[in-house]
């Protein structure tokens, strides 16, 4: 099978397109369409093993946007297909699918429903994500689409870890709860690392470490989720390149009250303005290193937090699960820094984590020393090859 | 010396007369006048080795109140000195203190200005820490009033743990941190664990759980504070009686904008309505694992989730001290209910924690295994004790 993978932003469409048959797989090409709807709009077209393109070219919508990507896709030298009929499915990318998916669905008008009712939870991402989905039902109508949603394997999780502690009707009635997202991320690199350690996953306990620019950190018992770091929005949890993770949360009303500010002005600051942003001018991890490096002390206070914070969720976790059988780094951040893996994961004797210096420097897939209790991986992640196999994988038994 | 505690809060004062000489206490006499300004105030008064006083009495407010505790104290059979003036110092429980004292401190006019700052950071607490200084200042002012701070013990505390990861101006121009309350009864227990462990206390790594009404838990290294679960305010942290504790702060936005709150609205919800009240609708632990043991699915949830929260902040601090010499519980809950301790260690082999059943259930101070590496204890907080010890320390050094 031809499967088409869209992950829609506010004005940026990402694409991949793998072929699919069982456990085999390829990716035939990928793709970026940037500054939809503004200036200075283009796609970068990359066929498998062949140099990036980029075309410069005004795209006004979303809408636009497919149908400017279709020629790229079916071009006698740069595409991969003859005809956009070759697309068996399209799986699209869906950010908070509530509680009402706990697996990836086919998409009809009544899931098109339900994920337009999440965007309440998801303002910044759900809206997009349909916006790719309508656009795909107008310029490909007889393509089937499939939603991915970052929040269906957190489902998995038990109340004492999905409730907050607030008046009950708020949940009952509003909904209010933790659901995390990454999911994609995290079950395929707690997948790939049973893999690695030799054991069915639903007898592993594996912590996953998804850090790019943003970041989570989730709890596997037993192959399921059992707690995550993001709650109810992808602001909870560990310190992210924008993002301010955990805070008093009468630090929030106070901020609002003592400033002036309105709850959207706030909100906009804690999930655009602060994490690595508000603390040292730079949302961007390289950067805060060489800042770090050169001496800069609001860069060393960043990263020392930083790192704390992830310290501290693999400590709480640890004790969730009793221990485990390894903890995983993953994502931009997790797979290329290595200083900030050592840093988390030194001097825990106490549970018999020992982490290996030279491994982690040559960023080898376990970097743990060998008479490590707990296994430390590093794993690169591949959330579109997760919404192409679940795409390919319902399409199968259609 | 004759030293008296004062507790003061919004329509209450609580006292203790204790006689100190070095490391040598007795308390003399304890009470509490409640419902000041309210009708049917009332004191209670309890000379040791006494029954309980109760004079029902008209309290208009906290100066009339500390003039009507006047003559229990001297009452030839009820009290416990001859007159006002046998009293050397008044220890004062002051909530917030901000960054400026790290320890407690006699009070003057600068101090007391301070003390008035900081009521921005705790505006339930310490204007009520301040008018029970007024009065005693008023009432009896040849008398020296010393501030014994909640949050003094935290300062010790590095960056990477008191600081929130959003734009520095407001931490740097507006003092938004983590301060941290509860200190003298984590400063009480950290101390006495210690004695509990043979070793000088700036050798130890402790974990304090003060669970009481509120909670709140704090990492000792080398016996100085590096972290506690309280924040800018005493919300943020573990469930407590009526306050949510962690909450994703983008949930506080969705509740105020999603409801029409206002942020003051919202901040009463979260700590007055919220805990195990919001989930049960009692804040009383007691009545909560009634309606548990009686197969309220609510109150069992509850549950899960106040221990839960417990468990993995000693999981963190675990982690961040790369282990510990003793996990301590104190205050009303943490002292009296050993079911909530063996669920919150129960299971924790990862690290060499082993909670011994029959200990626990005995209530013993220690009620760890012999064999496990990490010892849990329970050790009954005597914050007033650590107030009137301060108070004595500074007049003896003045």
């Amino acid at each position: 099978m031809i499967i088409l993978v869209i992950n829609c932003g506010s004005s940026s469409i990402k694409y991949q397109v793998f072929k699919i048959e069982g456990e085999n797989y390829s990716l035939l090409a990928k793709g970026i369409a940037e500054r939809i709807g503004e200036d200075g709009s283009f796609i970068k077209h990359t066929k498998t093993g062949e140099e990036t393109l980029k075309i410069e070219k005004h795209l006004a919508d979303h809408k636009e946007t497919m149908q400017a990507i279709q020629p790229l896709l079916t071009d006698p030298v740069h595409g991969v297909i003859k005809s956009m009929n070759d697309i068996n499915g399209i799986g699209h990318r869906v950010v908070q699918g509530g509680e009402k998916f706990t697996a990836s669905t086919i998409i009809n008008d009544e899931v098109l429903d339900t994920i337009k009712e999440m965007s309440k939870f998801a303002p910044l991402h759900n809206p997009h994500n349909i916006t790719g989905i309508l656009s795909c039902q107008q310029v490909l109508p007889d393509i089937p689409n499939v939603a991915v949603f970052d929040t269906a394997i957190h489902q998995t999780m038990p109340p004492k870890a999905y409730m907050y502690a607030i008046p009950l009707k708020y949940y009952k009635e509003g909904g209010i709860r933790r659901y995390g997202f990454h999911g994609t991320s995290h079950g395929y690199v707690s997948k790939e690392a049973a893999r690695v350690l030799g054991k069915p996953l639903d007898e592993c306990k594996i912590i996953t470490c998804h850090i790019g620019n943003g970041g989570s950190i989730t709890a596997f018992d037993h192959g399921k989720v059992v707690d995550t770091s993001m709650g109810l929005t992808p602001l909870e949890g560990i310190v992210m390149g924008t993002r301010c993770g955990d805070i008093d949360p009468a630090a929030v009303l106070y901020l609002q009250d003592h400033y002036g500010l309105t709850a959207k002005q706030t909100d906009d600051i804690l999930n655009k303005e602060s994490g690595l942003k508000g603390l040292v001018g730079t949302p961007d991890m390289r950067d805060v290193l060489k800042m770090a490096k050169a001496g800069n002390q609001d860069a060393v206070n960043a990263l020392a937090i930083y790192r704390y914070r992830i310290r501290k969720y693999i400590g709480a976790y640890l004790a969730a699960l009793n221990g485990a059988d390894a903890v995983v780094f993953t994502a931009g951040v997790g797979e290329n820094n290595d200083t900030l893996r050592f840093d988390i994961l030194s001097n825990m004797e106490y549970c018999g984590i020992k982490i290996d210096s030279d491994r982690n420097i040559a960023g080898e897939t376990v970097i743990s020393s060998d008479d490590s209790k707990i296994k430390i991986m590093v794993i690169p992640t591949n959330e579109e090859l997760v919404i192409a196999r679940d795409t390919y994988r319902i399409l199968s038994e259609v």
